[in-house]
């Protein structure tokens, strides 16, 4: 039998799939299982995007421009400028989803053996779109004493080597939902021009940021054109995950010359899609002051429920719709594996991300947990009277 | 200013965009550009599978599973039972074309600097995949005098090192039309079997197939299980180019369990576009039937107008719908420039593939081109004439 590739053996697998068996003998015990593990809202997708796809008069379903369709490109333009970052639709290559922009990221910026620096925990799947590229990921740990902000700037550059290729940032942040600061975004600025770097910066959650803070683009500082490379999405912006349109974004003419290059390979993002996306933009502000609302109460509901929980240590997310969560067991892979086989509370029980696999550092993390709030209120409140009391039973 | 990776300085640019510039200029000229350059049908995408996207009624645009929704996969199983190919859903992953199909298959048995065989004239972005994932293509030469057959067996074997992973094969095939006999698949299955490779068969244009013949799958040879790997598409079976779905089938479970990693990475392929696709499923065998008849057609009346002009060589396609011919000049990219810029034919004029992109042999293929068939007659008719006088006036 020919054998597998060293890079397939070394794909990850997400830390999410390795539960569905233990959530599959859940199902058959009949428990009702409150998903907090996956980053799939519940929120609708906005009317105008779906209609739009339901009018289409399309004869043939035709491939569009290998870095989508002018009109949408002009639109998120649009939509940028708006958000005081000076783009054109030259600066746009429409991916399929915000994933496929981090694979183009990284081939653009690294070849085999090459080094990016990234702040854990971070979204996992970074490490599989590196290993697909040979890149080798390089983590610096931001720590959850301090709501898991940016690391000292030292330690990044006591990582740098002459193979490091960029610094890889999430903001707001999967897991962590922490929000950088201008002051943070300032110092990564700083460094990366120090250095000679890329940073890149996946932005997929922009719009998701709440109690008056404001978000910092790292396409919006000033003297970053050649170094900036923000990675974004519809997915969550406008709950279309199942879309797959993202893009890629930078002013770096190189980049986007070589970018385009792998998106010629692939030929087009998905057509549908870019209509929905495209009409997704008519969408009214309210709709997002409406979605950030209810994540506001969400999330407020959430870690107050948290931290009233002896020995649960959590930070407050300024960002995105997840919260990494200290739990008092050791193992907490092993608990979220024993919420599904073994217990229920009133025939219920949670199904949580072990947040090990948002570090990569090995053996880090081990009690943190991921939780994903996009589930309404009243299951949230349900799912913390689930793990108080599940925790209770593990420890006793 | 930080730089590019090798990696995307090696990337291809695709032998197409090349003349876009070309192209834009004989527009800005008024010039009627008849596209014989890309693989984009005009054929009309199934009413069935435009309406079932029309008649969605989802709230929430989510992703599917990362191997595809289970309905649709277990209908593709049932379309490839009755092409006696005996699958089931489980030895099928759902792709976003079948561009990322071949992406997967490459990171699944592949390593930096791993080899890879394919008969060449091959489709030129499988240079582009193979570079972003760190593969070499080794090419063996097809010859236009022998219709573009398999090349012997022998010049494949003398190629074999332990570097060697794969042959990949693409029938019937883009850009020569060339479809396998059962003995070329034969002799392919053999020799991967004696020497333990992989055998990746782009069967994307399994359903264009003419004058009676017959068509191969590697899927349906007995033996082969462990070492074949099929890559599938809706683009032009259906004329959906813009769905992106694809798939990727084998019923070696590591290969596929490897791939199962890499679908994951990127949480899903686009839910409209698998809904067209799975409502592209009951389209009935009469559009199949009418869809290759207009192709036999068209490909009759270029064949027989390119064969009428002096000087210019073309095999007879039996499958998709290309063809490469010789054309009595020197530089065929030249020539095809030429077209658009400095020449017309009462105000008309043809785009062509410079064929030397299909090659990988640096200097091969220089005086061919590509034609894709996916004209109507009509505007065929017209092209060819506008080759004839183009050619005499070229070459003066
Ligand atoms: C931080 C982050 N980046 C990128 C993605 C990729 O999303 P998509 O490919 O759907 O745009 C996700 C999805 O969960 C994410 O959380
Ligand atoms: C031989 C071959 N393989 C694969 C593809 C990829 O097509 P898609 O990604 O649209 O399925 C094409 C498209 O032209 C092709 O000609």
């Amino acid at each position: 039998m020919p054998a597998i590739s060293e890079k397939g053996i070394a794909m990850p697998e997400s830390p999410i799939r390795k539960l569905v068996p233990y959530a599959e003998k859940a199902y058959a015990a009949k428990k009702t299982v409150y998903h907090l593990n996956i980053g799939q809202p519940d929120i609708k997708t906005p009317h105008a995007a779906m209609e739009a796809v339901t009018m289409h008069s399309l004869d043939v379903l035709a491939y569009t421009r290998s870095d989508g369709s002018e009109g949408y490109r002009n639109k998120i333009a649009s939509y940028y400028q708006k958000n005081t970052i000076e783009v054109t639709s030259k600066d746009i290559i429409v991916t399929t989803g915000g994933s496929e922009a981090l694979l183009f990221a990284m081939g653009c910026i690294a070849d085999q053996g090459d080094e990016i620096i990234i702040p854990e925990p971070f979204y996992a799947n970074y490490n599989g779109f590196a290993t697909a590229s040979g890149v080798t990921v390089v983590p610096v740990q931001s720590k959850i004493e301090n709501n898991f902000a940016l690391p000292p700037i030292s330690e990044f550059e006591q990582l740098i080597t002459p193979k490091t290729k960029a610094i890889l940032i999430c903001n707001p942040g999967n897991p962590t939902g922490y929000l950088y600061t201008k002051d943070e975004i300032n110092q990564l600025a700083d460094l990366v021009k120090k250095h000679d770097l890329f940073i890149v910066a996946d932005e997929v959650y922009r719009e998701f940021v709440y109690d008056g803070h404001q978000h910092y683009s790292i396409m919006a500082k000033n003297g970053l054109d050649q170094h900036a490379i923000m990675i974004d999405s519809v997915s969550k912006r406008y709950s279309m995950c199942g879309a797959r349109i993202g893009c890629l974004v930078s002013k770096n003419k190189e980049v986007m010359a070589t970018a385009m290059k792998f998106a010629q390979a692939r030929l087009s993002p998905p057509t549908f899609a870019q209509i929905a996306a495209e009409a997704a933009l008519l969408t009214p502000d309210s709709y997002f002051t409406e979605v950030n609302q209810e994540y506001v109460s969400r999330r407020n509901t959430l870690i107050k429920g948290l931290k009233s929980i002896k020995g649960v240590r959590v930070g407050i997310p300024n960002g995105a719709f997840y919260c990494v969560a200290e739990l008092p067991v050791d193992n907490a892979e092993e608990f979220a594996k024993w919420l599904l086989e073994s217990y229920d509370y009133k025939n219920e029980t949670i199904m949580v991300a072990p947040a090990q696999g948002f570090y990569s550092t090995p053996n880090t993390g081990l009690n943190q947990i991921r939780i994903a709030y996009v589930l309404n209120e009243d299951s949230l409140r349900k799912s913390v009277e689930i793990l108080r009391h599940a925790l209770e039973e593990y420890n006793k």
